[in-house]
This record gives C-alpha cells, structure tokens and sequence, in this order.
C-alpha cells in the first residue's frame, strides 16, 4: 500500500481501535478488544434518565426505559462485527478517512430483545416505509451537524433477526459500545448496527440522513450516487503463525509442521470454503472448516503447513461463501473505500 | 507534526490503542479503553498451568500458583499509567516506532500482592542487585529474539509500592492487559510495568536486556548510551469540549460559557498546578483542582471558559508537580521518541 498516512487519519487511527489479529484465538473475542469505529464522542450516558422513544408512524408510540426493555423477551445472539472500511488503506489511491488495514472486525454475544416485536407492538402504520435509528453521539461530518443516524427499510428491520442489545455477554455494554442500548443486525457492516441509540423512528419516505445517502455508500465516482454498503462480503482472517518482528509484524516461523488457523465470515450466506496458499497465491489448498459460534458469527479454518523449508513465504488465504461470493486477490477501489475483501497477505521467514 | 506515517508505523497503530479523550469523563478508565501498547503477540495464556517462578540470587526459590498468590496479602492501587512514547508523533523529525499522538494513557484500579513482601519471602542474597521481570510474550526487535524483559534495581523493587495485579477492578486481568499476572508500578512509565509475568530473576549485575539497555533509553544520538526512561513527566489532558468533526477532529463550541475540565499526573510527585490558555499559550489561568482516585493516579481539575465569543481559538493546558517540573510549550526530541510531555493544544471554532 501506499505510505504517507496524514495528521488527521493517524488521529484517527488512534482512536478507533483494530482487534489484534492474534486475537483470532478466541471464539468471542475478549472485551476491549472487539474493533471500535467511533464517528464523534462516546456518550457518557446516565441510563437511569434514558428512555428509548419510538415514534413516527407508529400507532402507539413508545418511552421504554431499560428496565423495561429488560423485562421484553430476552435473546442472545454471537454476532461477527466488520467495520465497512476495513481494508480501506490498502486501496489506492487511498481514500482518506478511518485508514483500516484489515482489522476491523471482532465478534460478540449480544443480549437484547428483538426488534421486530417492539415494532409489532409499537403497530406500524400503512405507510411505514423505513426505520431511522438515532444515536446520543453527535458531531460533524461532510460539513454537516448531525447525530448519528441509519435507517432500515421496514422489510430489512422485520426480516434480519434485529436485536435491541444491552449487554455483551454477561456484561452491560461498555460505554464504547453503546451503553445503555445499541442496534445490532446480524450480517451487515458495523454502520449499521447505531450505538447510544435513543430514538426509533418510522417515516414513510426514504431517509436522507448524512450516514445514508452520502456515507457509506460505493460510488465510483463523486458525482456518482452509488449503491449502499449493507452486508459483509466473505473474509477469512489467518492468526498470524510464529512470532511477529516489532517494527515490520513480519512473522518469524521455525522449520517443522506448522498449524495455520483462523476465522472466516459472510453477510451473504454461510462459508463454504476457505483456500490456503503459502507462495503468494500461486497454488492454493482448501482448508478444513471447523466450528462457530452461531449461524451469525465466524466459522474456524485450520490447516496444516507440513515441512516448511527455510526461506521466505507469503501466506494468502481466501474464503467462499454459500451466496457464491470469493474474496478477490485484488484490492477494488470505490470513493469512499468501503468493503475491501481482497485477500490477507502475510510475509513470513522461516528460520531455525 | 509531520505528515507521511509510514505503512509499518499505522500497522502498530492499528493494533495499539489510545484512550480516545473523552474518556477523561471517567477517574477509573471504563474496560477497554485503557490504552495498550503490545511489543509481540498477546499470549492466551491457561492460568491453571501457569507459575510464577521466582529464582536468581535468593535463598528460596518459589513457584507459585495463582492460587497461591491470591491467598497473599491483597491491596488495591489506583494507578496512572503512560506509554513512555506517549507523544511521539509530534516530535521533529519523528522517531519512527508506535506513533501516539498524546492518547496513550489509562486509569485502572490493579488488584494483587506487595512485591516487596514477596521478594522478602524469597530471601534476597546478600549480592542481589536488580530484579529482572520477564513475560511470556515474545518477538523479534531490533534484530534479537527475544522475550518482553525490564529490570528494577533493588532499591526500586523494594521501595516504589510495586504490585504484582491479577485484577482490574472487579475483574481477572483482561488478555492484553497481562493475565493472568502483571508488575505495575505507580509512577513509572508503561514500559516498566510487564505483562504476562511468569518469571521473578533476582541478578547480582546490572541487567543488560534489549529493553533495558537499547530500548526506553532518552539518547541525543544513536552513538548516545543515553539515560534510562523511568517515571512519568507531568500531563495534563483537557477532555476536548463540545462537539467534533469527524475527520480533522477540531471542536465546535457554541458562544456561552463552556466548562473545561481533565485530568492532570506526574510520577515525580503530586500535580501542585495546571493552567490553562484559550489563546494558543500567549496567557494562561490558573484551573481549579479537584479529587484524585488515589496518590497514584491522575487528579482532575476544571475552569469556566467565560463567554467565548465566535471566533478560532487554540486551547491548551500545562501542569505543575510538586518536585518542580513544568510541562514545556515544545516538543523535546530524543532518538527513541520517549517522554515527549509537551503541552495539549486543542483547535476550537466558537460558533453559534
């Protein structure tokens, strides 16, 4: 990739925190280190005067507090979370804002109560036509005030296993993930998924809100209106094997068997296959699948890398899911630098 | 600061982890958000197998289980603790390592037993001369294989209140934070403070490790032995008023009065001062100080920024400890980028 990372997207890149690839290890990934892409501020909400309002084109609109969200069907559900710039630093020329190189992802029990019932309950009118979901983070963005705000057509909020989460696992959000409440919609990019969210409201026309029709969205150009970034295209993710050098990361990996292992996910559909190839993409071989922790959350892959000689290596692995979809070798490139599946590249040495 | 961060440089920052500002909000940090500064991989570490082996220059060697350890005497410590290249990125021209900007920072409340009591246990030799703390992650720097290692002499080991933790806060230590054991010890920078402990060596020589004597060392020039980095420098951080915008991260405020409060440390002795200027450093005020969670933790402090009218400003903050030092208006320059505690400079527009 190209260097020369600027003053505000190191900012940037400070702030908002990658899951360190060796966390791959866990099924769940460990608290804090879970990817944070966080737009503005985060809140720091007091959740005894929060109320999640639902309103709009309702016919019963809606003050919950968290107590009584909490006294709704309980539901709990492992969620694998990508962020949709992950990979965005790796395209050129790069497009400037949060500078992912492909960690962005992390995967979490959520507990919550659905969302499809507090819409049944609330009763949509004839109208109803989106879901806007309203965060407590507020900042600028593009020129524009605003709090963070995403919407769902009434088919998509109904028909994706939406949850109302206030804990993750056994514990209340952390302040940086959304306390008290967050949506979380299995299968799409973070965006989706509003934290801090107080306010639920039906509209009967589409939702022009900054995050919609200007934010994530591929175009591949400026004056394109592109198509909206939903659902996490495949990607597999290898542990990085042996022991990392400081400065570069370059993996260290001595001369005997090797287990290559990792985690793979699709918005589209389960994944079917994950390829290995340890000379750069030139030859490749399926790994096994093995086990996840939900039908929404990363399946695990292993292989085994027999008799390593001495040398230089470049580990690529590739995922296939059950939609059809294969990561590409390539980086794509859209304006905005959302949704980079290319293939993970791993430079390793082997030495004794 | 420089612009052009290299791709191995937003590697580490990517997976290391500032605590994004706002967080001052809280005096204990909120889980996760603690900044983090891994040299290696994070171990996934079975606390059942584990021993903490303490040999060297004793008289009894010990090998305890976690068990073991927590049915010692127990003590709690809130600490503030610093990356010692915490600022890094500012300095001219930029040491190339983890780029921090200012964000590298947290504070926890550590859970453990005195090393002091324990070393007593063990029986120090009468030629004991420094105290060599190892953990058990590993890596390649600056060409040596190595194991993450610091030493303290005896006198430090023996007088700073240092703390081997298995908790932070209610909870086990968390993986990147060291489980199951970490050394801290209030004052010092982060560097001294390891993670993973698994080995106690007491040695009758100065250590001669990467990390003691290459590593976190203040050097005018590579041919420059240096001196070592030890106890933090004075900070004071402003938690970044009203609201920001998403790429650049300046901050809008609106015109009335505004309060501005953070938090203020230093590891020479007790924050005595912190002022704070609205334009650029020209005048300065004296702010308000507050409470501390501890004698080793940060103490907060505050001022009314009276009627701003609309307008650019540049607001910064300086504190004072109780052994003199004073935070400077530039930055300082070293080879290895350590201990950069410049004054905070936040750009503000006052608008309606």
């Amino acid at each position: 990739m190209s260097d020369g990372i600027s003053t505000d997207e190191l900012q940037l890149a400070q702030r908002n925190a990658g899951m360190p690839l060796e966390a791959l290890a866990w099924p769940i990934t460990p608290a804090g280190l879970h990817y944070l892409l966080i737009h503005y501020d985060i809140p720091a909400v007091d959740a005894r005067a929060w109320r999640l309002e639902v309103g709009g084109r309702v016919e019963r609109p809606l003050a919950l507090s968290l107590d009584e969200l909490q006294a709704r069907e309980r539901v709990e559900v492992a969620v694998t979370m990508e962020c949709a710039g992950n990979g965005r630093a790796r395209m050129q020329p790069r497009p400037v804002s949060q500078p992912w190189l492909g960690e962005a992802v992390g995967t979490a029990v959520w507990v919550g109560t659905p969302l499809a019932a507090l819409l049944a309950d609330a009763g949509l009118r004839a109208d109803a036509a989106e879901v806007v979901f309203t965060g407590l983070d507020r900042g600028v963005e593009g020129g524009e005030p605003q709090a963070y705000e995403r919407s769902l057509t009434i088919d998509e909020a109904l028909g994706c296993d939406a949850v109302l989460a206030w804990n993750m696992g056994e514990e209340p959000l952390l302040p940086q993930h959304g306390y008290p409440l967050r949506l979380v919609v299995p299968g799409w990019y973070g965006m989706t998924n509003v934290k801090w969210l107080h306010r639920i409201t039906v509209v009967d026309a589409p939702f022009e809100g900054y995050q919609q029709i200007r934010g994530y969205r591929l175009r591949t150009s400026d004056d394109d209106p592109g198509t909206p970034v939903t659902r996490m295209f495949p990607r597999a993710l290898l542990r990085p094997p042996g022991v990392p050098d400081f400065m570069t990361r370059r993996r260290f990996v001595e001369p005997r068997p090797c287990r290559l292992e990792g985690r793979a996910w699709s918005g589209w559909g389960a994944i079917t296959r994950v390829e290995v190839s340890t000379d750069g993409g030139a030859t490749w071989t399926d790994a096994r699948l093995g086990d996840a922790p939900g039908p929404h959350a990363w399946r695990g892959w292993s292989q085994t890398w027999e008799a390593p000689a001495e040398g230089e290596y470049e580990l690529v692995c590739r995922a296939t899911d059950a939609a059809g979809n294969v990561q590409p070798l390539e980086d794509p490139w859209n304006v905005g630098g959302y949704a980079n599946n290319a293939v993970q590249r791993i430079p390793v040495t082997v030495t004794a």
